[in-house]
Formats: structure tokens, sequence, C-alpha cells
């Protein structure tokens, strides 16, 4: 009973392995004195549960797998403190490729306020998330295993590898991104003599350049992926020098930001209005001379040349506070400079500057939101933390105010509407904000991005083996695999592949959206999961940190959602299409791994609400549906004596509706019990060969009599008590010595009259079809003696609804007497059939005399009754 | 006894009055001699049943409600064959107003390919719906009701009540739609004269043209009303008239498409190219003069006078096969003969022909719709057909291939790209396909509209009048009364007043929308109906007609909901609020009706799903929540001794999870029946006092002992058994001269253990607070002693969670002998605590010599215990 024991009683102690239990339990604390040899004592036992690591199961088989990732943290105090452990890597992520390439072009093109908007909706989501995350965080230790095995211990194993891999896809997806920024970084900015491809007729620029990316971008990855196979350590040791870079580049953007205040660069701040004669007009113009040839589009318009850094005290920001969003291929211009309406459409081939995307908010939401996504790179680490739950907090909070404080030190600048707005003037916008030299924040962003992506890299192999090591979709299996080191080889392969692909987009501007979407859905499980759990009222769900409630994650999984919508409607749908299908698969192939998840209480919630709900009014005589109650015998060696009664139950209900199983077993509760298990187990061996879907009882009495007639009151459950009871004929009760037998059937019959339920009583069951054999023809048999309202026709009905019956007949037969008129009563009765909508052969059977049924008709008038061709 | 026996045995007739059981029941057919005077004989009994009419229940009601339209159906035999009966009324609503008026300017938009598939796409909707509708109308007698009793009868009131209400509103907007569109015919083709409001400005003329139809339409509508109101029988003799109109106006248009293909219109065919000194130059030019100034864009295009009517003969089909939508505004123009591009924008002082619509597929979608919705109107006469399953779908299937050939009829003449196509050349494009005149279809269409419009204004008060007369909707109650002959004045009144915020809109595109989106709710809902009684099994559920599928019903379900989302997604969302709201409102307020709807099987299968569901795998212990079974004692009263042990457990449970009381009464179960159901209703009484959602059993038992045993043991339903049980403290057993009190406490203690429960013995359970009266502070003392893995801890952190508890504090004492060092069993327990993130008091107990708990603190050991401030 030891098995039971703990199942009741360790609430909170997870056992991973059933040698625990004996130790814990069975030698329990000594209560007696003569106890106190064997069992432990109050402050021995106290002492060991102190000490007791209380890892959340699963989280243990993670150490393992994370075993190699140990040297990362190795040279680090495992005491980490919040700054270390949690504010730099999170920075690292959030001042990114994002940051450095793309924000400067957000707030061009969708303005202050909606670029605000836009920072403020992203940090929301985040932070709603931070909170729900910190909340399961600290419901328990943490393991260190980051948002996956979050997830899957709160919400299962179905939940929890659909997520998983859709984190991993974006992890993936992301260090793609931080590839092909730092390859445009190096192709824009560093040295874009090194382009390989160039395209002669402008139209192809773009294109020439895609293919640029695309052959850096895999050389790059081809490395990355070497150096982290090599060795991680390696990555780690980088780690820290890229960091260093980071925020020496950001100090610079703060400080330029301020000199530029107070002292703007040294360029001409007067627009040089009309001045046709200078460098301007000799880029659009044949010539010098006043009457040359020139482009018509720069004819019609008065060109200017103006400062690209006007610093903050110019006015810059009010003429940039509203969105300016332009079409693909629309000349970019200073709003207070704009070009006449009536104009000739701009020329490809002269150097005027086009947008190269269309823009609008929902896109930009898209693009900015990868820069938000650092916050799980905390909850990597937080195994290693001294205070988790205040350090998670910050951790998540503090990316959203850093976004917010840089945000601010990028509307300053110019407002670029092209993103790279260097075309015009040959300068480095992007980078001339930086104090004492934009290459400083060019290198910087370079550095950090590569940094960026070499993490990506090494984490997303990691993830993925440890869901291909919890073992729950199958076909990963072969990723739990690693080097001789642990380093995870092929899962490395598969990460380095979809990288690739990732890379063959090419495009920033179309890769960013793909892990958005991504991260988006890790995020919205995590909401969901909170909110679910708080709503649930789990009595496991006591998390430390307090300052969580179901509305916010609800809030925040509604805004998930819609940001997943609102950035790209159909890579949502992908997104969740691709989720739906892990789900799928792991229902149906996953290895079964039952981790407490939330899901169970939702279940549980369900299944009690439906039953309340079933409970609400009187059932109604349209709802009458089999319930059955099926009374089985066990022999001497615990068999069933009639399997085949449940072979027609089952076949009875179509596989619909309920039924319970019941035995009982004679003796004494407190010394039968394990024969009382072992009865429940024969039963549902049974079932399962029978693929009957349903329930089984099982119980203990000393008068198997009483135990009947309790099992015929007591089981079931509000609305899905049984109303059917289905039991065996007595066939030898006229042999018995035993006139019990015959007792407890007439019993049964009394009881389950008084209760007011149906009887069912086969006779001659072994002979009836089973699942495998289909009757081939025949008829099914009603002796329509008793008028029952309609049951004795609807059963037939229902049995040739299952496909052993399909093919036979129903035939009816009524008795008439000598006075009455026979051909009308088979009118009748086809009438009454007509109205029942039921199909069946009618038959009157004259008697002469009165005819006097016995007690044994009376239950055998319903005659399932196949001929066989033999 | 007679209560239940009915309950189980009238699986088939649906009893309106309890009178009838005894009739049925009570007296069932003789079985042996002795019963040959009191029971009735087989052969009586079947005549009786053959006679039953068998009319599902509140059809009844219904069928009262109608008896005023009884004179409607009295001229016609009641036996009406397909073509009277279902044809003829579903001909007249599909050539209605959009037909005439709406056809051939959507084919001309759409061209001929993308109309024929608006067609297909709405003829595949209502067929699919048709044969959803045909299968529930064959599942019984159908109620003469139509679709309102259709689907309230088998999805239940609160289904039943939001569709009714929608199709209601649906009926009556697209009366005022057609009043709408006989007002259209009046003033743009008999008498455009007639116009009140006339604008000096073009720009004007729309709106001029709307204030015309809101003030004809009201006039118009107020007569109709009268009309309904002062006697329906006239509207009646009327409908002959129209319909007869409206079959020569098909025929006449049938014969003009023949006759217009073999011999044209004469107006002269050849394009008059570049005639600018004719008549068209006189509307574009100042003066005839070849110089005189024209209209710009007159001058910078070609302009023709082409045929109006081609003819079958002249290309025109292949000309209009692909589609051209217009934005408001667009010239309107030939095909083969259109603008140049660069023309300057037409002038609207001069008399082009704009497009006065932005269409678009999914707005003629829309606007199209309603010329199928005609498929019910045959479902409203079902009650007085011969043959009902061939009839009705004949009547479904009927109109969709009228429409189909109608279709073929209309693509031959000048596809319209604008409504009004007449203003060009003053004919009556629309009509001039009619053999032998355009007035034949005009006034046909005129009185067609009109009839139609007549039958929705007498149709509709009467649907309102059968939902207020169900009383599923409270508020609707006043509108279930009648003039003394039955009329529904109070529902004429306000059907008329929401067909004049119809008519207030004013435009026929605008307003048919609306009813689309009714009429789409109601389709969804009867293909819901069938699909999921089809997929639930339900044994009531047995259709003569046969032809239906749960996959067909599901697809027709997904076209209805992507048909309701293409042509206007706000409108769709809008209707959907209204439904879900009428839904709320009568789950919350209405009467209360049980009709055996659909919804309880899909209850039944969902509690079925999540028990199952429940059952897969082991629990596990991060999943254990108290599911609480609480043994009460009745007295020889009959009431509970110790109620408070309810109130305990729902604070423990803070509503959540699993509650089973249970008692047992000692007796025979056969004669004790009804005692034990007093007891039951007892307890259901307690539970809804102590606002307790959960289940109740009683079990009669001749020794109690052995029933609760039994309820031990067998209570509950696979995962949700109860695996806590909650007991009183036998308080008198000292006092007792019964010894069996005290033996059933210890013998249900010993079961309880052996079926590894937890066990809840509160002693003094009355001082326990009441739900009314919250601690303000206190206490609850747990003393640590023996081991449960914390289970100990966990029960005062679940009684905490409920607002009675919230403001006590915890203390765990725990016991330190002479040996232990009890301030580091105190840093221990402390740490033990941390662990399971449970705040708690802390306090060790130091004791000399050895401790012997007696076993009366065994069971106390757990002491919610509330100082109060007394």
């Amino acid at each position: 009973p030891s098995d039971g024991n703990s199942k009741i009683s360790s609430v909170y102690i997870n056992n991973t392995h059933g040698g625990d239990d004996d130790d814990f339990y069975d030698k329990n604390l000594a209560l007696f004195e003569e106890e106190m040899d064997t069992r432990p004592k109050v402050s021995s036992l106290l002492n060991r549960l102190a000490n007791y690591t209380n890892l959340t199961q699963g989280a243990r088989e993670h150490e393992e797998a994370e075993n190699i990732g140990e040297k990362k943290k190795a040279g680090k105090s495992p005491q980490m403190g919040t700054f270390m452990g949690v504010y730099l890597p999170c920075l690292q992520n959030i001042f990114g490729v994002i940051l450095f390439l793309r924000l400067t072009w957000v707030v061009g093109n969708a303005g202050v306020l909606q670029g605000l908007c836009i920072v403020f909706i992203c940090c929301c989501c985040t932070l709603l998330t931070a909170i729900s995350m910190s909340a399961i965080a600290t419901n328990g230790v943490v393991p260190a295993g980051g948002a996956y095995f979050m997830i899957s211990r709160s919400l299962g194993p179905e939940f929890g590898g659909a997520v998983g891999l859709c984190f991993y896809l974006g992890t993936t997806f992301a260090g793609a991104m931080y590839i092909l920024g730092a390859i445009e970084i190096l192709l824009m900015y560093i040295a874009p003599k090194a382009a390989i491809f160039e395209s002669k007729h402008p139209d192809g620029e773009g294109a020439a350049m895609l293919n640029n990316m695309r052959v850096y971008g895999s050389v790059c990855l081809l490395l990355m992926s070497l150096l982290v196979f090599v060795g991680v350590k390696y990555v780690n040791k980088l780690a820290s020098i890229f960091l260093a870079c980071v925020i020496v580049s950001i100090v610079s953007i703060y400080v330029g930001a301020l000199v530029s205040a107070f002292k703007p660069p040294s360029f001409s701040l007067a627009p040089a209005l009309l001045e046709k004669t200078t460098y301007i007009w000799e880029q659009f113009c044949q010539g010098p001379e006043v009457n040359a040839s020139c482009d018509e589009y720069f004819l019609s318009n008065n060109f200017s040349r103006i400062n690209a850094i006007p610093g903050l005290a110019s006015g810059i920001i009010s003429e940039n506070l509203w969105s300016s969003y332009l079409s693909r291929g629309d000349v970019v211009e200073k709003r207070s400079l704009s070009s006449s309406r009536d104009a000739q459409p701009a020329s490809i081939e002269q150097p005027y500057v086009f947008a190269d995307v269309t823009t609008s908010f929902t896109l930009l939401v898209g693009i900015f939101f990868p820069s938000v996504t650092g916050i799980m790179v905390g909850f990597n680490w937080s195994g290693d933390l001294k205070d988790a739950h205040v350090s998670l907090f910050l951790s998540a909070v503090h990316p959203d105010l850093t976004s917010v404080v840089l945000f601010g030190a990028c509307i300053d600048g110019v407002a670029l509407r092209d993103k790279f707005g260097d075309s015009v003037n040959g300068q480095l916008v992007v980078g001339t904000l930086a104090w004492p030299s934009p290459w400083v924040i060019v290198i910087g962003s370079f550095f950090s991005t590569c940094g960026a992506g070499l993490q990506s890299l090494t984490g997303a192999p990691r993830l993925l083996q440890a869901i291909a090591k919890d073992n729950i979709i199958p076909f990963l299996r072969v990723f739990g695999h690693g080097k001789a080191n642990g380093e995870p080889t092929w899962a490395l392969l598969l990460t380095a592949l979809i990288a690739e692909l990732g890379i063959l987009i090419a495009s920033l501007d179309l890769v960013a959206p793909i892990l958005t979407m991504f991260f988006l859905m890790c995020y919205l499980f995590v909401n969901l999961a909170c909110g679910l759990q708080t709503l649930l009222r789990s009595p496991n769900w006591r998390p430390r940190f307090s300052y969580y409630h179901w509305t916010l994650s609800f809030l925040g999984m509604t805004i998930c959602l819609a940001l997943m919508f609102i950035s790209s409607w159909y890579y949502a749908i992908a997104a969740m299409v691709i989720a739906g299908m892990i789900y799928k698969y792991i229902e149906y192939h996953g290895a079964e791994k039952e981790w407490g998840d939330g899901i169970r209480g939702l279940s549980l919630s369900a299944a009690r609400y439906a039953l309340l709900r079933l409970e609400e009014g009187p059932p109604h005589t349209k709802n009458w549906r089999p319930q059955v109650l099926v009374l089985l015998k066990l022999d001497e060696d615990a068999h069933v004596k009639s399997p085949r009664l449940l072979t027609f139950a089952s076949q009875l209900k179509a596989g619909k509706g309920l039924t319970i199983v019941g035995t009982v077993v004679s003796g004494n509760f407190l010394q039968s019990y394990g024969e009382a298990l072992a009865a429940e187990q024969t039963l549902k061996h049974l079932m399962d060969k029978e693929r009957v879907k349903g329930f089984c009882q099982c119980i203990v009495a000393q008068k198997p009599r009483e135990g009947i007639s309790h099992m015929i009151q007591s089981s079931g459950l509000g609305g899905m008590k049984p109303n059917t009871v289905v039991m065996g004929w007595p066939h030898a009760w006229r042999q018995s010595e035993d006139p019990q037998a015959w007792k407890t059937f007439i019993n049964t019959v009394r009881v389950t009259t008084a209760a007011h339920l149906a009887l069912l009583v086969p006779k001659n069951i072994s002979l009836f079809p089973s699942n495998s054999e289909p009757c081939a023809e025949g008829y099914i048999d009603v002796w329509w003696i008793v008028h029952d309202g309609g049951m004795l026709m609807l059963l037939p009905f229902l049995l040739r609804q299952h496909k052993v019956w399909r093919k036979c007949g129903m035939r009816i037969f009524t008795v008439a007497q000598m006075e009455d008129n026979s051909i009308q009563m088979k009118k009748d009765l086809a009438t009454f059939l007509y109205h029942l909508r039921i199909e069946a052969e009618v038959e009157v059977v004259e008697m002469v005399g009165f005819w006097k049924p016995s007690l044994h008709l009376f239950f055998s008038y319903f005659l399932p009754h196949a001929r066989r061709r033999t």
C-alpha cells in the first residue's frame, strides 16, 4: 500500500524515483515509543527535508543534458547577481541588430508618436509576459531550462513540445537574423567594396544586394557553426568582449546625442535652396551649364542640401512627430521640403533615394518586435541566480525601460525614411550620432550582432537537445545524442540548416517577422499557463512572486495574439498551424509523460462543468440514450464469466454514451483490497480488448447481493448515471446447489426495477455475434407484448447502428386474440412504426385462447436472434 | 413510481401532459389473465397509438398560436401537393426584387463567370442547408412552424430563441427590402415624375432619390401594415394574383430572350462612331457647331451609340465573360469601346453614367444572397404536405436549379454595369428583354415585390408571436397577445417599426446584406443542429430523409460562415453579437424549457471525453487537489446532523474541484426508495443553501456500515473519484448506548485508510466559522508530528484561499525532544516551508521525556482553530 499512500500524501515533493518513497513515507515519524528505533525522529527528518533539492520533475534530466553547459557557468560564481546574470545578457540581445539597424528607420517612417506607440505595445507585451513568467518561475525551484521547461511542466508535454519547438525555431531564425544583420553592416558601412554581385541597372540593385547577403551570410553561418562545434568555451570568452563593444557603442550614442544638441556637426545648416549650379546640379544634369538637359523630376522640384544631423535643438523632433509611411518606390524626401504634387515621376536612373519597402504601422511592429525578445535570456540563467524572483522580475522590466530610454536617444537624429539613408550624401548617417566617431557604433554593432548570432547558434541546439532528451517527440530522438563531450552535434547541424533557410531569405525585414511569430507564440503560452493555473486555483500554484493576476496574463495573451495577427496574419496562421501539428503529433505518437500539467486541471473543470450542466434540468425523453451499467461476474480464477456481455453492450451503444463495467468481489474490503485491484485490472484489460471506452468499478462486499444493490444505486455521477443495467442470464440456477445465485439474480432484478432502470438480460449471450464476425443476414425479433413506450423498438434500432448488426432485418411480432381484427392491428402497428421512423417487418400472431406468458418469456421477449446460414 | 417509469420507457412519445402517463404506462398491457379487465388489450392500445398525433412538444402550443393562420390554409386542401405547397411559394420569393432589379447589374459587374460563381456559391449554401433541414424536418412529424421550431426543438431554447429572433429580424428586413424594391421600380421605371425631392445639382441626385425612397417607402409600409392588420385573408387572396404576375413576367423574360436572339430589337446595330454632329453631340456641347465648346472628357474620347439589346447572337456573352468592378464615381462604359487612359476626368455636370456603388465580388455575394433565401418558405407549409420529405427536398433543390436557369436568361442582354442603365438612353434596359413589352416585366416585378413584402409583413409578426408564446424570452411576452381574432397586433407594430428602420436606410444595396446575415445565421444553425445530432448519434435522431451526412452539414455550416464574413465581416460580427446577447439573455433570464435539445447530448459527450481523458494517465502529485466526499448523517426527522461539515468542505475547496455529498439511509431499498429520494432532496437543498456545487448520493443499505464502505469504494467516476473523506467526530460515542455508532466510525476510518484516501475528521465542527462570519483574526495551528508529504501544510493554505479564513495566520508546531537542537529544527522547518512556498509561523515545542500522543491527538492534529475577539 505504499504506492497509494505516496500518491495521496506527497503533494509537494515530486519523487522521480520510487526508491525515495521508502525513505520518506514507509518509515514515517515515530509516533509511539516502540517505534523510536525503526522510524526517524522529527529533527532528523526535518534536516533532510530542508536539504532536499525539490527540483521539479524532468529538471534533473535536463541538468544532465546541460552538463556540458556547466562549463559556461563554471567561470562565474554559481550565485550570480542580477546585473551579471540577467541585465547584461538581456542587454546584449536588446541592443542587437534591430536597434542599430532598424530603429532609426522605424522612427523615420512611423514618426515619433507612432514609434513610441510601437515600442510601448511591444514592451507591454513583454512586461506582461515577464510578470506571468516570474510567477511560473517562482512556483518551485526554477529549473535552469528557460521557457521550454516552464511551459512543458505546467501545460503538459503536448503544449510544451509545441511551444518548445516554436521557441527553438524562433531562436534559430534569430541566429539567421543576427548573421544577416552583421553582413548588412559589413556590406553597407564597413566594406561596401566587398560586394560580389553588383548590378549595373539600378533596378537590380536590391536583388544584387540580396545575393551578396546570401553568399556572405552562408559563409558566416558556416564559420560560426564551426566555431560552436569546435569549442563553446571560445564562444563564451568572446561573449564578454562583444558585450564590452555593445556597452561602448551605447555610451557613444548617448554622448553623441548630447554633443550634437549643443554643438551640431560642422555641415552648413542653412538649406541651400535653388543651388542649381552646385554639387547637386552636377548629379542630375548632363553638364554644368544652366541650359543643360536635366532630369525632369529634378527640374520640377526645388532641391536643397540639408544637414544630416541637425541636433536636438533644431526642432527635428517636432518635424518627425507624425508618421509618413512610404510605398515601395516612393522618393524619400524631407517633410518640410516635400516635392510638388504635379511633378513628373522620378527616374530610377538618377541617384534619388527610393523607399525599398512599403511600410505600415503593422509591418514595423513585426520588424521591431525581435528587439524586445531578450527577456527569455535571463530565464536561461535563472538556476544560478541568488534571489531569483527579484532578479527575474528586474530582468523582465529593465529591458522595457531600456528600450524606451534608447528610443529617446534615437529620435534626436534625422529620422530616416530610407533604411540606407547614406546613399544620398555618402555619410554614415546611422552612425553620425555617435561620438567621437561613427565608426565606434558601426564596429560596435557589428561585433554585438556577431555575438548575438553566436549565442543563438549555441543556445538553439541545446534547446533542441533538451526537447529531444525529454523524448516527447519520437522523430527528434536522434538530436538528443551528442559528441563525446556532450556537444549536440546533430542538433547543431539541424540548427545550421534551418538558419541557412533564413539566410536564403536574405532580407532582414522578411526574417524578423518570422521569429516575431515564434517568440509571440511562446509568450502567448507562457501567459496562458500562468492565467490558466491562477484561474483553476490548482493547490500546487503558489508562486513566491505575488504580483501576478490572471487578468494581466490574459491581457498579455491577447496582446500577443493581436500582435501576431497585426504584424502578419498569414505568418500567424502558419505559426499556429505548425504548433498545432506538433501538438497533434505529440498527442498521437509522443511518449506519455506525466508532469502534472495544468491541462489536467482544465479537464477536471470541464468534466465538472459538463456534469453539473447535465444535472440542471430533468432529463427529457427525447434525449434518452442507453447509459449502460454492465454487471460482470468473475470466476474463481478472476476471469470474466461472460465477456460477450461487454461486446453486446458496446454494440448497443455504437461507441457513444456511458458504459460502466462493474463487478462485485465478495470478501472483506480490508483484506481483499489486492483482489479488488486485480479484478479492476482484469476488467480494464477486457475493456481494452473489446475497445469499450468507459469506466470500471469494483466493489468488495461481504454480501454480493448488497454490493450489487449499492453499485446500482451509487454508480455514476450527476447526469452520468446509468439508466440501463445489463446482466447475464443465470443459466446454472436450476443445477446450482447454491440457492444464493438465484436469489442474487432476483434481488438484482428487483433493485433495478425499484430504481427505475431498464434491465437487459440477454440469454445465451455466448451465441451472440462478436465484433469480428458481423451477421451477414438474419433478423432481430421483437415480441411486442408489453407497451414500454418504444424501448423495445429502439434497442434493435440502436443495435443496427453497429456494423455487426447492420445487415440484420428487424421483425416485430405481436399477439392477436380471437376477437381482435388482426389486419387492423398490423396496420396500426405499421403506422406506429412509421411515426417512430423505424423500419421493420410487422407480424401478427393469432392465438387461440388466452395466452399465458411465463416469467421466462417476460425476460426474453427481446431476442436479438441472428439466424446463421448453417 | 409512475414518474420514474415513464422517464425510462417513453423514449418516443413526448408527453405534453402528465395525464397521458396514466393511460399509457400505469395501465399497461394485459399480460396475465387476471389483468384482462383492468389493463388494455394489445389491439386497443395499438389503435390508440397509431392515431396519436406524435407532435413534438411545443408544436401544439404553436398550432394554437397559428390558429388564425388556419384561415390561410383553409382554402387549400390540407394535403397540398409539392407544386402548390412548396414550389410556388418558393418561386415567389426567389423571383423577387433581387432577381428583377439586381441580377443584370450583378452579372454586368462580376461578369458571366464570376456571376455564375456567385449563384453557385449561394446555391451550394442553400442546397446543403436544405439537406440538413430535410433531415431535421423528417425526424418526427414536421411542426408547422418552420425553422424556428426545428432549431429550438433540436438545439434547445437558447439557440432556438437566438436563431428564431435572427430569423425574425431577417424576415422583417426582407419586408423592408421588398418595399424598397417596389418603390425603386415605381420611381425608376413606372413613374419617375412622382419623385418629391429633386436635386438640381447632379451631385445630390443620389441623396434626393434616397429621400424619395424614404417617404414613399414609409407610406407604403403604413398601407401594407394596415392591410395586414385589417385582414389577412385579403393578403392571401392577393397572393395568388401576385403569383400569376410573377409567372407571366418570367415567361415573358424567357420568350424575350429567345426572340431577341433571332430578331434583335430594331435599333440601329452599327455603332455610329465619331458621330459628333448627331444626338450625342447635342448632349455634351454648347451648340451644334463643330467648334462649339464641348465637355473635355467627351472631346478626348470616341463616343458611339450602341444597341442596348444586341441579342444572344451578337457575342455579348463572350464580351461580358470577365468581371469589371467599378469604383464609386467611375464612368460606366462598354468594355469593347473603353475610354483612353490619359483622358480628363469626366464632369458630373454632364449626362455621363457613373457607378453609384463601389462593387466587389464579396459585396455582390451579399446583395445577391437574399434571392436564394426562399427555401424556408416551403418549410412553413410543411405541416400540410402530403409526402413531406420528398416535397421538402424538392423545395430545397428546385430554387437552386431555378436560379441557375434564370441566370442563363439574364446574361444574354447587355450586362449593365450601372444599376440604372436606363439613364443613358432613356430606355428601360432592364425590361427590354421581355416580350412582347418591357412593361410586362416592370409591372410584374412591381406586383411580385409588393406581394413578397406583404408576405413578409404577415409572416414576421406570427413568428414573433410564436417565439413570444414559447415564453423563453420574458421581455417579448407582450407580443404573444393578439387581437380578439388572434391577430398579433403588438407583434405587427414592432415588425412595422423595425421594417421602418430598414426603410430609413433607403438603399436596397445596404439593406440586403443585413438580411443576408440574419438568414445565414439561421442556416448556419440549421446545419449545426443536423451535423451535431448526426455526430452525437442521439438515439432520437432517425430522420426518414436519409441522404444527409454530417460532413455535408458541416460543409454547409462552413459556407454559411464564410459567406457571412465574405459579404461583410462587420455585419457578420454584429449579427453574431446580437445572437450571442440573445443567447445569454435566455440563458440567464429565460424560462426553463426542456425540449430535449442536442446540446445536452453535447454536454454528455464533453463530460465523457473529459472524464476519459482524466483517466488516461496516473494522477500526478502536482495535480493533487481535494476531491471531497462529505459523509453526512441524517437524524430521525431527516435533518442533516452537522451541516457545518459541508460549509467546511466548501471552504476547503474554495469553490473548485469535486464535492460529493453522501449519506446512507438504513433500510431495505425496495421499501425505502421514497425515503432515499427525500434524503437526496434534503441534501440538495442544503447544498443550494451553502452554495456548494457538487453531486449528492444516497444509498439505502441494510447495514449502514456496509453502505458507507461501498460508497467510499464506488462513488465518483473515472478521474472524478474522491480522494478525501470528510466526516464528523463521533461526539456521543461515550454516552451512546449503541455500540454500533462507534463501530461504524472505526470501520469508516479503516476503509478510508485501506482505500488510500485522506480522512478529515473536524472536531467541534459546530464552532467552525460559517460563510457569513469570516474570522477577523486568529490562527490555524498545525501540529507537525507525522510527516505526510506536506498535506498538513497544504490544507490550511487551501482554507486560507477562502474569504472566511483569509485573515487567519498559520502556525506550525513541532515537538523537539531533549536531545534535539531546537534552533536547528526551527531553521530546517522554515527552509522546508520556504520550499513549499507557504508562509507560516514556526514554533518548536520542547518536551521533557517521550511524548505519547493519544489516538485522540492523532485525529485532531489538524486544528483549524480561530480565536475570536471575545
